[in-house]
């Protein structure tokens, strides 16, 4: 903390600060600046983009520094700083600037894509020098930054009582509300946008199919198919990525004349939030394979060696089914069903983050700040606020009566999508995930039996018996009868 | 390294020991001791194990110790210590006692199942104080311990000039040869051995969903199952894990007459590396579909609450269809595509592993290696044996002549399994989704393309064209030209 005496003298002007001033941070600022009661004192390490920034929008009412320490003298008590740089070491070195010249109970926020891993580090590493630090998620691109993005911030709650009104006169708006709230303490604002960007993955996973069955099996092309999005964007999929896929498929390719579509090379880059994902929630026992088959899918596209090697060596290949009547309806339901499961596991996660990491996270109120500003913005989120209205102790998401109408209204639309596609060799990981994954819960049995006993004679991992309490082990390479025993530690 | 002046003085006896004489610990130790040429030191924190394993086993010739130090003075230079006991803190603990009693050259091994981040993380350390730190791999449970594992040592190529022939002298044999090689440096050993384990999960929920669609879709009990599997055990499906599932399901219970089975509770558990797998390849950019929904599936067995509250939800379930002719035909071409798939994955997992922690290692040796000894230990492995063999620059085993053929053979069954389960409300993640891996891989065009244009409309994460070299960006919010850009960085 601050050994400038000098600086603890000085009374600011900005109640709110922003460091990095590339579009993002930019955007955020002119936003900040935009709403009443703000003034916000901004910094970039070159002087360059302040520049840049004063000269295209200094009627904002910036206080610009060319230092840090100028900065942070700008700023009113208790200081609050927004940073806006890359994830990483840069992030640690602005952190390590400001907490330095910082005083107690100011507070340091990182609105940049961290891991949450990091997140739960820094705001410990803070909080034993009494600064407040607060990971916050913000999503909604450089649009969102600058007209109202859906904000997931972590930290204490002391911190959200300054902060919290300044996130609130930003945020979008949905339904009367702004889509922000104070998600949990340290990590769990970053792990909430983790989630969130995952689930997002398996959304566009799942548009990318019903596009893809549209066009292989349904016949279709992308204006008919930009129209069929359209139609379906008026119901209960209405969401903004199947609003900008219509947008997508009905872009012209100004040099071709062709589609854009048919124009972009098909391989799907990503950032790694998708990969943290599937990390944290594998880790965390949560099956999610409708993201982990979309940050797949998106792997598998970006391998040309391995596509060129496979394709060189087809005979042929398999004959595309019929559509057949009702077939776009189909599709529809698939997504749906799919789409459901997608979320379902999603919260799943979150639950199962905030019972490792000791977060009290309201899911519904998760639900809420999604329906504007971020990427997965859609009625439907409304459907998953009342579910946790109705009953926050739901086992899942498919519990809900809503949800489980959806699920059986869509069920054999969804079966007869999945045999469509395998047999007609058009890839639906994610449909087929989904749809197994939701099999496997209705079952009334599963084969996971055989499993404990292949492990059982393996590896004398021991079993459960549907009769008793007690752990078993049959003697599988001496007379093969059983014995009570103690659960295997190895 | 060694501050008792004295012990550098002793000439100990024993060639090679043992820290850890629990099951695995002792095993190992008497396949050492029963092999010509080793004289086998023992040690075990706890006197009574040592005192059990000398009272049953005396006539071994062990070494037994009751210090640490005399543990270490019983072994003859370059002193070789191999370290069985639990994975974790018990063994930096462990490997902290050698270290400090062990000189220059001397070996240190860990036969634990660590995890390889941990044991790169120890053999740099240890080269630091200019010990050998091997972390070794080994699959085959207590008995392979006992009688002949599957090993995969890491470390430098020093130590395996020590150890590799008391290695050769234990490891199973398969096909006239020992079942081990040098893999590679520092963690290497430890993260073929994770890959390996994630295969055995994959390779098990293949065969738990062929069981499954026998049951319930082929109608047959599992006394009839288990013939069937007995015949698959005499193909090309030949391996340890069809071998035992056809005594699991032969298996009755005593109490109650029914098939085993039936009477265990459906729930199947793990250990951490199948989500170590899935973690690592995830991370490394390689889709391991087929691990990730093994692993998926144990998780979703686990859930009894969330199943529970499902089947509440459930009105009326898929009517099941009709097997038809040549159904356990096509369970078993199905069984034998995924099957490939998933040990296509695998090995890809280990070349990016390779590549990223610079191991030069032997696909076709890991292959080698893994033909006796281990729970996935089969017939099958020649074949990838002999694929690299003919060609180690292949992109994936897929492109190989035997395999492209195995799969072409098996496709239509194939298609026709993973529809049937669908349609019939059998789970199926594993075969459902190593075939939408497949499909993909064998596609012309992925929608891929359409998520580059999606996340260049709402991130401006820009996209490549299929006629250019060069990186674009649509003006989406503005005219909606096109303009040759920088990639995206954020």
């Amino acid at each position: 903390m601050a050994d400038h005496a000098e600086s603890t003298e000085t009374s600011g002007k900005a109640n709110i600060g922003v460091v990095g001033l590339a579009v993002m941070g930019s955007n955020l600022a002119r936003n900040l600046a935009s709403r009443e009661g703000n003034t916000v004192a901004v910094y970039n390490r070159s002087p360059e983009r302040t520049d840049v920034l004063m000269k295209e929008h200094g009627d904002a009412g910036f206080i610009a520094s060319k230092s840090i320490e100028d900065f942070v003298a700008s700023l009113s008590k208790p200081r609050t700083a927004i940073i806006m740089v890359q994830a990483g070491k840069g992030t640690d070195a602005v952190i390590g600037q400001l907490a330095d010249l910082f005083e107690e109970g100011d507070i340091i926020v990182d609105g940049g894509n961290a891991n949450f891993h990091d997140t739960i580090r820094r705001e410990h590493e803070l909080r034993e020098r009494n600064l407040n630090f607060v990971g916050t998620g913000i999503s909604g691109g450089e649009e969102g930054a600058l007209k109202g993005p859906s904000i997931m911030p972590g930290g204490s709650a002391e911190a959200w009582e300054t902060l919290g009104p300044i996130l609130r006169s930003i945020a979008a708006v949905a339904e009367g509300e702004p889509c922000v709230t104070h998600i949990g303490t340290d990590g769990a604002g970053h792990f909430v946008k983790m989630i969130h960007n995952g689930i997002e993955y398996a959304d566009m996973q799942l548009i990318a199919e019903s596009y893809d069955l549209l066009r292989h099996i349904g016949g279709h092309d992308p204006d008919a198919i930009a129209e069929v999005f359209g139609e379906w964007n008026k119901g209960e999929l209405e969401s903004y990525l199947i609003e900008i896929t219509a947008e997508v498929l009905k872009q012209k390719d100004a040099k071709t004349g062709k589609p854009l579509v048919d124009v972009i090379v098909d391989e799907a880059g990503s950032k790694g939030t998708g990969v943290w994902t599937v990390q944290n929630s594998v880790g965390l026992g949560v099956p999610v394979g409708g993201i982990a088959e979309a940050v797949f899918a998106r792997a598998v596209s970006s391998k040309p060696d391995q596509r060129a090697a496979v394709k060189k060596t087809l005979k042929n290949r398999p004959t595309v089914q019929e559509a057949g009547e009702g077939f776009e309806d189909d599709v529809q339901k698939a997504l749906y069903a799919s789409k459901i499961i997608a979320y379902a596991q999603g919260f799943d996660a979150i639950i199962a983050g905030a019972k490792e990491y000791d977060w009290s996270i309201d899911k519904g109120a998760v639900a809420k700040i999604w329906r504007g500003g971020c990427i997965i913005r859609a009625q439907f989120l409304n459907r998953i606020v009342d579910a946790y209205e109705n009953d926050a102790s739901i086992a899942t998401l498919l519990e809900d009566e809503y949800f489980a109408k959806a699920i059986a209204d869509g069920e054999d639309a969804w079966r007869r999508i999945v045999a469509k596609a395998s047999l007609s060799g058009i890839p639906v990981p994610g449909f087929a995930s989904a749809l197994s994954y939701y099999d496997s819960l209705a079952a009334e049995r599963l084969p996971a039996s055989l499993i404990q006993g292949q492990r059982d004679f393996f590896g004398a991992h021991t079993y459960k018996r549907i009769d008793s309490d007690k752990v078993f082990h049959t003697l599988w390479s001496d007379d093969r009868s059983e014995i009570e025993t103690e659960p295997s530690t190895h």
